[in-house]
């Protein structure tokens, strides 16, 4: 069984290079081609997948579409879930990354980067339209570290993406730079001082080889 | 509660004319800007989905995600049944439509294209991909007349879509001619002899009411 992961492809943020969590900003064109050209290599390496998840933020499910449209296989199912959200990056949400180096120092903010403890800077309230309605308001963060992103995908993982890989299935999971991190971690076992060291390209695809036990047998 | 049916935009087949049924071709460039333009009609109306419907056939998922994404919803879980599908028309699959009228004559083109009870002309055996592997074989037509689409949609209308009415849901539901035209007459009751005033134009949105125990109100 296969397991696929996919950051989306380039989104206007990651063009104009302010943090945006869970802000739902588009993909640019280029992340559209790039989502595209991920779903022709899934199907040169001719992956079929069974089951699909994406956040519920539009620049993964745009990518999960793509991808599944350029391999032929649009008909997959496909479940949109908050647990594979990016971070929520509190405070800095909307913030412009080069304005925050001059305004509190290249370490700082590399800390609230890549700091897997650092206390995020919560904000007071969300501002969220009707899409997180039905949640448990108090699973909603104000603001998240990288352990708190880690703490709320890996139950996605146990609860969601397990049970399907006993059933023998192959997986396609869309997310973002730090949910992805977050899982990796998870699945290789990565210390948490060395989250650094996983790099998430967009649009790149991550694949992963289980058995039917759902053990991790290698990543291709 | 608002039940919006809304047809794919222009496929490849209609635009040259021939039979598809479940030949999953793709939208034209048309196609898609009808979809977009929906979309932005829907977001003018105010309408906010919880829920969306479309079939396993492409040019239906990307017409749904189309206009979730023009009316900033995309994020609205969408499921894909067989039960939306288009009809199957058996031999006629691929066919030019002109032909065949020269072929056989008009009229008896018109019964296969209309006739509620007219036999279908079945293939022997269907050249499908693995995307109805989990269903029962003996669900799977090897051609439909209008009334065995009619007994094949009204399930999925009684099993997926009343609960979500009452619910208090709104619902978005993206099929094809035949399968919105097979809802139609169910839910406005139109006799079988009459479903040829049943007009399903491409991407234009048709507006049902309902009130909180399914029954219909209106339609808009």
């Amino acid at each position: 069984m296969k397991v696929v992961l996919i950051r989306h492809g380039e989104s206007e943020a990651n063009f104009e290079n302010y943090w945006t969590g869970w802000l739902d900003v588009s993909l640019t064109e280029k992340g559209r081609q790039q989502a595209l050209a991920a779903g022709e290599q899934i199907k040169e390496l001719g992956i079929s997948f069974d089951f699909a998840f994406a956040s519920v933020l539009q620049r993964t499910i745009i990518t999960c579409d793509a991808v599944l449209e350029a391999s032929d296989q649009l008909w997959v199912p496909v479940k949109k879930t908050w647990r594979l959200n990016e971070r929520h990056y509190g405070q800095l949400v909307g913030v412009n990354k080069d304005e925050m180096v001059a305004q509190y120092g290249k370490e700082q903010v590399q800390k609230w980067r890549r700091g897997y403890d650092e206390p995020p800077l919560y904000v007071e309230e969300n501002d969220f339209d009707r899409r997180y309605d039905s949640l448990d308001p108090r699973l909603i963060p104000k603001g998240e570290n990288l352990g708190m992103v880690v703490a709320r995908v890996v139950p996605f993982w146990q609860d969601q993406v397990v049970p399907l890989l006993k059933d023998h299935k192959n997986i396609l999971i869309r997310g973002h730079g730090n949910s992805l991190r977050a899982l990796v971690k998870y699945l290789e076992d990565v210390p948490k001082d060395a989250m650094d060291t996983i790099d998430i390209p967009n649009a790149q695809p991550i694949i992963y080889e289980f058995d039917s036990q759902a053990n991790l047998i290698e990543r291709a």
